[in-house]
């Protein structure tokens, strides 16, 4: 093999697509000597996206002070990437759950720092930004972000105010005359993986909620905030979101994002894919790896291995799947351009023991693999 | 891929090796149409190996009466192969412990049936006789079937008795002046895959005579009479066997083998290969599919899946592994002609879990390495 692509997603809870490529490509240097190995950690939108990114395309980090989930001052980031052209932005940089460490309360937290890298990025003239979503400690629906670049909220004495989790409900009127024009012309892209609704028993607040401190009776009332938004988001902006996938992601920063930014949602894997020029990138590989935790029904509905797949079958270059594990019902993965599937379990083991063993159980398989592929004639 | 061989071992408890070459083969016709699939399903010695030879080889099944574990009739069987010129037998066929069901008493048990099916393919004029051991419900080191042929066993009194586990420390002298001639000739070759020696705590009675229903008592009294019976061989036969490797296999009648039958021990996959004339029929061969139940620092001292690349090495085949498990320690298997090792443990699943998962693992593993094999090019 003269030139492999490695883009396989993270292992969730075990090893990151940084640390994947590290290992694949170790192995592959070790079998194929001189063989070209072009690395894409794959950024799910969530912590450490901005890392990934400048690691498959190298690019600057833009260091800067913005607020916090408590409207407190913080360093935080973000990329800027393809020649000043592109900032990729992760909003967990600046809104993200492990900020608030014991203060988690989805009623008071805000996206206004989100707001405030988007705005930076702008300024600096890049033509798109890419954000994001994930890992989130809010339940604003965005109204943070929209504030600091000029979107203004009112509550029904005409008192303008910046929305968090808590006050969603209190929002009147949204006024968009003061938005910043410093993003007119920008595409913005907003990288989302889950299909969540804004409101409802599958909407932000129930179903994330939990995790960022609501109890029970906390999560129908924040529930009830965005679907107030919804409503408002209707009635000034004339878009209804209701019903949209994914506008539920990030405590309705999806949903944000899309009326107060002009942005599309997108899968992670997608956006990763036409960020980094994918079908230029594989150009002359003679194979790629990608992989996953699990491979399941699930992978087969737009996440990393089949959006790498679907373009990689188009260019003719095979695809080598590892995974921590495989389930039943994936044939669709080869229909679509999976070439082979191997799981990394060397012994008969539970998750709770190998978990502890990713590193040396992939680099066996792949190794076994390439020791197959130098050895194999079809 | 125009012909592949198939020759595992069973994943002992979960698949024979015959169900895995049935396996491996119907995923070989799939992705390789026409290809020819030379399945060799491997004999271990113990029960099912005659039908392994057959299945391989083609053969003749012959059917006789002989006598049981406590000498009563019992229709056995044994093979014929090499178009009449090769036997095969396995001890378990009359001597096995399934056979003594709730009697389990090694005192007691006999191997005479064993020496009546190798007398009756010695006079079917037969010119080599492979002998399995294992799975026996014996200790009587080989006394019973030596007895069969012809060897006469006398105590202290002079009287002629046939020694059983429980009166081997009987026996004062050993004769073979009335043993058959009808084996004069014959090649006797004895499949055993243990290293035991005849007593001591690796031996026999320690080792293997609890599983045979023998309490820690009686371990001892078997123990004592089968080192007796060393002795005693070694005074009349001149042979000293007490510290050959082998002799303790199958209650000592890997030592009754060599002492009474002229036969060498020799490693089960050994036996095999010669008996197939391995290395002839791998010629022109693009793989060798081939594996074991878990491949660990043990199989590297001769089992099958070593045995197997060693040979393929000459011959330039590459040889790929399936196994349920792979240990650490392992990269010897590289360097004797093993390409490459693939574990068939879909998801991080225990054992308990996974054993009943054996044929959809295996399947989904082999189908995928063929799927690579169909697409990569090295």
């Amino acid at each position: 093999m003269k030139k492999v692509v490695l883009i396989p997603d993270s292992f969730k809870g075990t090893l990151s697509s940084a640390k994947i490529c590290e290992i694949i490509g170790g192995r592959v240097e070790e079998h194929f000597p001189g063989c070209e190995v072009v690395s894409i950690p794959v950024a799910d939108g969530g912590e450490g996206s901005v890392d990934c990114f400048l690691t498959a395309l190298g690019g600057e980090k833009v260091h800067l002070t913005v607020k916090n989930p408590y409207f407190e001052d913080m360093e935080s980031f973000y990329g800027i990437i393809d020649e000043g052209r592109t900032a990729v932005i992760e909003m967990a940089a600046c809104a993200g759950l492990p900020l608030v460490e014991d203060r988690r309360d989805p009623r008071k937290t805000t996206t206004y720092g989100v707001g405030q890298l988007i705005l930076d990025a702008a300024n600096r003239g890049v033509s798109k930004i890419v954000v994001g979503l994930g890992g989130s400690s809010t339940n604003d629906g965005g109204c943070g972000a929209a504030a600091a670049i000029g979107v203004n909220f009112y509550n029904e004495k005409g008192e303008k105010f910046i929305p968090t989790g808590g006050t969603t409900h209190e929002i009147a009127r949204i006024d968009l005359s003061e938005k910043t024009t410093a993003l007119d012309g920008i595409e913005i892209v907003t990288m989302c993986d889950i299909d969540n609704p804004m409101y409802g028993k599958t909407g932000a607040a129930h179903v994330f909620g939990p995790q960022k401190g609501a109890d029970p009776e906390m999560v129908l009332f924040l529930d009830e905030g965005i679907k107030h938004l919804a409503e408002v988001i209707n009635k000034d902006l004339g878009m209804d979101l209701s019903t949209v996938p994914g506008t539920g992601a990030a405590g309705a920063m999806g949903a944000g994002m899309i009326a107060f930014f002009g942005s599309k949602l997108q899968m992670g894997i997608e956006t990763v894919l036409d960020t980094v020029n994918f079908s230029e990138v594989i150009e002359g590989a003679d194979a790629i790896f990608t992989g996953e935790g699990k491979i399941d029904f699930q992978s087969l509905r737009g996440k990393v291995v089949i959006g790498v797949a679907r373009r990689a079958k188009k260019k003719g270059v095979p695809v080598v799947v590892v995974a921590g594990g495989a389930d039943n019902g994936i044939e669709e993965a080869y229909e679509v351009g999976v070439s082979a599937i191997f799981t990394i379990n060397r012994l008969p083991e539970a998750f709770e023991t190998s978990r502890y063993k990713s590193v040396e159980n992939l680099t066996f398989t792949v190794d076994n693999i390439l020791r197959l592929a130098k050895t194999l004639k079809a």
